[in-house]
């Protein structure tokens, strides 16, 4: 076989085996294709897509190139979460408690974050004692133990992935839906999940910027799924504005508790509920979405959704008093408020960009480098739709940089990425639409 | 800039700017620009293609990236001649001289070959103490006097193209007109020529395989010379069978003398009278076609093109001798001829095949270090519609090698690239069109 045949054959539209495939990936992960091969094969693929078979094919190859974990020991049908990023996603934090105390286990691997904020990783080191690194013999007695986990993913996960996304990024191929679908899968599925629920965004803060764009890669991820036998639901959701009102790691932990109390941003809480029900059925704890949906919400109102993130945090080796003390967890040297500029309506609240704020208050990483400041970040105090009066605080600024003019130019940066006008506005749509292996259903 | 801006712009189907895409080729000669990224470049350039003014920025940066060299102390319009390629191909060394006797300076720089013979310069070492290497100054003496000279490519002309070239056939990108169109333009334009006459070949043994890609091809190169100021006129013409009836190094030498004498194969002939009248008109030694056709007529029959050959032969140290007595060209060890399995008229005479075999034969190189067997070779005996009996002989080897097995196995893929059959046969068209500035004329 070799290689220039293979981007050819893509390059003519052709259908490539699952060998072909195979020999691809398996060849760049150890260094036998080298890099250009791939790229201009990358390229093929941007113009010609994959079917079905391909891009199945292509996730399990990549899921193959590494370490894969075997959860087998763990009882239940493990039910993975992904969200396709955007801006102040705390879902992570609440579902993982969530979900387990509906007896659905959560053995979550989770990343360190490259972005506005950390990932959920860092979140959890927000938590005095909060121990991310676990041997693999540990999480699985956790999960089995608590029904819940959530560790530092382990060292060599889908490493034909990360290679091929680093690649990706710097030839302009990213932007491909069974490249983007076939890598979340594969990590997905080498991480041991036996169903995934995913959240795919749209809207100004994410990566998709159009309803038939989400569905087409949401449509490519349930396909693989389904291939895989790995049964795949996947919600679309807006990412217009920030998700919940806070964005910044240890503001996010608070954010997550007061969900978790019933005390969060409705729609925060309205998307961890509508994604916990859908893990509940794939996890078969119920038997419809409106059932897990209902099971959810009473496990909030009778706090055992806190008392299972409490036995969570305490499994882990985290000091859980923060929880009836906020005040425990980290904070930035100093917080002040940013107010309206004029009375009216919120028409905007541009999620990337009030992201990037928040990643220069020290809240995110903008290289792999950089140090987080666990207390820094924003908490939005109006959100899209709500009615402000000029001079009123919109936002609380947390950071512990001093510069004024650096903070200056943050602020400015916010205000930018807010429009208030005089005319009434209603938020945008939080779901637009669920699709599964039976078709799309839009809300 | 960066690079992956501009990857993405052609991936868009945008224009790129001519700072851009000499900021692409000069970044990838120098270095700074990996591989990858210009294979994925060159990929969404292959599914996006490219304006004429974009393929004329890229031959221009090409040319711009090595030696160009300036031929203004040459009197008179220097215009060069390229063939894309084809089997037993032996225009370049009756043009040469035949056009010089007309009054139109040739100053050819030209290469060695990888495939089925060497290129023109390992053909005219055939000849004894002919020099293929000169410095500038001589070379531009050697024109000035005798009005002809072909050296060996120098050191460093178009690297940017070859390199580009080199990625280009590793990773399925190739086979795009302007890509083609610019690698072509781009040597003839750093070695100074004034206006081109460019042989498009289509047909099995030719890299187009239609007229209508023949023609967009030529098309290209013809908008790429209005662009830069290089008049440009291509002859699309029929490789379905090699031209004339030698393929092999000394072989195409003795043939060269044939058709300067006016004994040449018919085709070969047409041919060369065909592209050098238009040579004649654009060095503005003709004021029509059909004017300069005559003219190198003419002077085949009076003995001023055998002539000249001589003189430009001498000029450049080589023994003249062998030009009334061709046997003291280098010879093969051994010949024997393959003969008609069957009674009835040639139908096909696969020239790809058939320069395949005279590349086993010696003739040719198969890697960059392979010798050649300046002696080796092929010569037809009968072409497509001639009419022959069983047993008689329809080609003649020439080589050095004495393995009977292998001497076997090339007779028998010979023979499989004829058909003969009962049926008459008529010879294949040897002009299809004529692509000017003003449009494309059929043949």
């Amino acid at each position: 076989m070799r290689t220039v045949d293979l981007i050819q054959k893509k390059r003519d539209g052709g259908e490539l085996t699952a060998e072909e495939i195979s020999f691809l990936i398996q060849g760049y992960a150890e260094g036998r294709i080298p890099d250009y091969q791939i790229a201009a094969w990358s390229m093929a693929v941007f113009f010609q897509g994959m079917t079905a078979r391909e891009t199945a094919e292509l996730t399990l190859a990549m899921a193959r190139s590494g370490d894969q974990m075997d959860l087998g020991s763990i009882r239940g049908v493990k039910v993975d979460k992904h969200s396709t990023g955007g801006v102040g996603d705390t879902t992570t934090l609440i579902l993982a408690p969530l979900v387990a105390a509906a007896g659905v286990p959560v053995a979550k691997m989770s990343g360190r974050g490259l972005g506005h904020t950390g990932g959920t990783i860092d979140k959890l080191e927000s938590i005095t004692g909060f121990q991310v690194e676990q041997n693999r013999e540990d999480f699985i007695d956790l999960v089995n133990k608590h029904g819940v986990a959530v560790i530092s993913q382990s060292g060599n996960i889908t490493p034909a992935d990360k290679q091929l996304y680093a690649l990706r990024d710097v030839t302009a191929t990213v932007n491909s839906i069974p490249l983007i679908a076939s890598s979340v899968m594969s990590k997905k599925i080498a991480s041991g999940a036996d169903a995934i629920v995913l959240d795919v965004k749209i809207g100004s803060g994410a990566f998709m910027k159009t309803i038939e764009d989400a569905i087409r890669l949401a449509q490519a991820m349930v396909d693989i799924g389904t291939e895989v036998g790995r049964e795949t639901v996947a919600v679309i959701t807006g990412m217009e504005q920030p998700l919940g009102r806070a964005i910044g790691n240890a503001l996010e932990i608070r954010e997550a508790m007061d969900t978790l109390r019933g005390q969060g941003p409705a729609d925060l809480t309205e998307l961890c509920l509508l994604l916990g029900a859908h893990m509940l059925v794939l996890g078969q704890a119920a038997l419809t979405v409106e059932e897990g949906y209902e099971e959810l919400q009473r496990l909030i109102e009778n706090g055992y959704a806190l008392k299972k993130f409490k036995e969570f945090v305490a499994a882990q080796g985290g000091t859980p008093s923060f929880i009836d003390q906020p005040g425990l967890l980290p904070s930035a040297g100093h917080s002040f408020t940013v107010t309206a500029p004029a009375s009216g309506f919120v028409h905007r609240l541009e999620a990337e960009e009030i992201g990037i704020c928040a990643m220069m208050l020290g809240a995110g990483r903008e290289t792999k480098q950089s140090a987080i400041d666990l207390g820094a970040g924003i908490v939005l105090l109006a959100k899209i739709g709500d009615v402000v009066e000029a001079g009123q605080p919109i936002a609380e600024l947390h950071t512990s940089l001093t510069d004024s003019s650096v903070l200056e130019r943050i602020r400015e940066r916010l205000l930018a990425a807010v429009t208030i006008a005089p005319e009434p506005a209603s938020a945008p749509p939080l779901i637009y639409a669920i699709v599964t292996k039976d078709g799309v259903k839009r809300v």
